[in-house]
């Protein structure tokens, strides 16, 4: 190495934006209580060894002993568009391959969209709880977030949002998890669903459709928003939560016009999506497997469910109410007045090594009601550890207010 | 399916920025050009004969064999970022595996980059001849471009740049490939690069370097700037290049502070980078076999370089002029005066089904040079159709001339 003049040094600049980056204190207590000690209910997790991992290892050996072509770059890979399609139509919706483009995972999709309609300082509409993961999607372009008030059993307020097209706002989109939503677990009824699809072609503003929980359903499911709208419903699905994660590929059913649109601000971002994850999964759809996996995973998630919200019952204190989710990972858990689920959370490391996810993360504003709140996850901890976990944490509530 | 009310539609409204999204005729041209009996030297593809697919095959195997946390949620994989600290060592850096931070290719590494430095409407500076994908990266924050002269033999004009400097002008970053650059194929001296660190370190100027073609070399090889430099230095590398672009995988070398901001605006972007990629190549670089695949590869490049060399001195012109390479994936040629490069893939494909890129399409301001050239590549092609499609492409570049 050659020598160079040493220079007084001073840290990078970065872009204004970046200045809102940090890490909460919520974060760093979840960081802190990641051993592998830690009975978690907090993350979103698909339980691993649920994992087909034998078929996957099968459909990678095909795939790679195809040819050289399995490992090159390449666009969307055609015949799992295709695939796509047909799983679609399990869900009560009809698409075209044109109108289907491939992501690094739902979270892809999402960035992808936003990066293609916001403009910085616009306005948009969430739940007034939401999906963490995209508010950090939205936060560089500095949005005015209008909040829409959250029923505690039927989910996202539509005359709420009427109220605030009608009285002319226009917000660049609104984001919506019809099923199993994150955090709240709940799932919307067919009248608020198509209520939506009437407002976004009324005030022409796009619903960003976030389906990841979607095949997922317990008890009834109703089809997406996506189902009865194919112009305003920007629709979002993931292999994620229903394959694997760590193959990292998504979905997004969009107007074919958008597709192209799409693919450059991809290929922009990282050229394209994994062509070895897209042609494991195709092979592995090939095979036929997904629909008795699906139904596995349903079945094994419904146990952990209802060992959930049976231990809840058993062992949280007399005021806790939820709504037993019927799609999804998650059970939203509101407690009496006095209990500060952060403070909670605290005596919950300490004392039992159990994590969740207060209320109050997910919050847009200031929101007194999801202080009492906690977001429990059921799929990624054994029905065993769950019943356990939830009579544990059950004390700690329970010692908290008395 | 519902019914509900048929409402007129309109198209859904974008982001401003999008309004620059187009494609260009030369994109519509190679698009037309992309069936399988073009022979292609447009695209900086590798040889997907030469893809080690049995040993990824086996590290498949033998990952999916371990348990189901390798096909979870991860962020970035400890071992392989100490696997890329050894990899790095190679090229003559000496880095820690904290400074590391793994991404889906470098095109990803590049676009986290430019997102955590660029402001809207800031300067920054690129050779008068760039990658295109670097343009695009950086295209929706509509940066003011202060493009760098590209010498033809020795690369970008470190005196202007340090004009440009000490003219008071502060570009958010300088964007540079030290070796084997695309699209002119050349390498810095160790003069220039050394130079470049001293500017980027006295100005307080960071400068992301792009090595994904460092390890491709065929004579001599100097390591990168990044070796002279931990901290005004952003490197940028990926395994596209040397093991296979489908895994999508590569990793960005920075000052650890900014290690933890990459993991944000990744986890934004698409949450991590698949668990599954990451722990295959992993395995497979555990396995010992890149070294011995990356002496074969720079063999049977450096013979298709030879190749072309030899062929363009056997069939192009007398005026034509290019410098070996000796790092990389292109030959730049730059012809005679009176011909334009665009006409003459245009009769190339119509005449010989033969495409490549004209240099317009790589410059910066209006370039009347680059208009003259054309960017070839040599990895993608075998020995034969290299020797035969050089030949068929000079008679038409003879036939324009004469």
């Amino acid at each position: 190495m050659l020598e160079i003049s040493s220079i007084s040094r001073s840290e990078l600049k970065l872009a204004e934006w970046t200045r809102s980056i940090q890490r909460s204190s919520l974060q760093a207590m979840l960081a802190q209580a990641s051993s592998p000690d830690i009975l978690s209910f907090a993350l979103g997790l698909p339980a691993p060894e649920l994992f087909p991992r034998e078929e996957l290892a099968i459909a990678a050996g095909k795939v790679l002993a195809r040819g050289g072509e399995v490992l090159q770059y390449s666009p969307s890979f055609q015949p799992l568009k295709m695939q796509i399609v047909d799983l679609m139509a399990q869900r009560g919706i009809l698409c075209h391959e044109k109108q289907i483009f491939l992501t690094m995972g739902a979270q892809q999709g999402m960035s992808l969209l936003v990066r293609l309609l916001l403009d910085v300082n616009s306005q948009v509409i969430l739940d007034e709880l939401a999906y963490t993961g995209f508010r950090q999607v939205i936060e560089p372009f500095r949005p005015r977030i209008l909040s829409a008030r959250v029923d505690a059993e039927t989910g996202i307020d539509v005359d709420a949002i009427e109220r605030l097209l009608d009285s002319g706002t226009r917000p660049v989109f609104i984001y919506i998890i019809s099923d199993g939503s994150n955090p709240t677990g709940l799932s919307l009824g067919i009248e608020k669903r198509v209520r939506l699809v009437e407002l976004a072609r009324r005030y022409r503003v796009p619903i960003i459709e976030d389906d990841v929980y979607g095949f997922l359903y317990y008890d009834k499911s109703l089809p997406p928003m996506r189902a009865h709208d194919d112009e305003w419903i920007l629709y979002v699905g993931s292999f994620s939560k229903i394959l694997a994660p760590g193959l990292r590929v998504g979905w997004v059913i969009v107007p074919e016009h958008l597709v192209s649109k799409l693919s450059i601000v991809k290929e922009a971002s990282d050229i394209d999506t994994s062509n070895f994850s897209q042609r494991v999964i195709s092979a592995y759809l090939d095979s036929g497997h997904l629909d008795s996996h699906l139904d596995n995973l349903r079945k094994q998630y419904k146990s952990r469910r209802d060992a959930m919200v049976y231990s809840l019952q058993k062992h949280f204190p007399k005021g806790a109410k939820w709504v037993t989710p019927t799609s999804g990972v998650f059970v939203w858990v509101e407690l009496e007045d006095d209990i500060d689920t952060i403070a909670a959370l605290k005596h919950a490391i300490e004392a039992e090594q159990i994590v969740f996810i207060p209320g109050h993360a997910f919050a847009i504003d200031e929101n007194a009601r999801a202080r009492r709140c906690m977001r429990l996850n059921f799929s990624y901890t054994s029905l065993e550890r769950i019943e356990d976990g939830i009579s544990r944490l059950g004390n700690v509530v329970k010692a908290m207010s008395s």
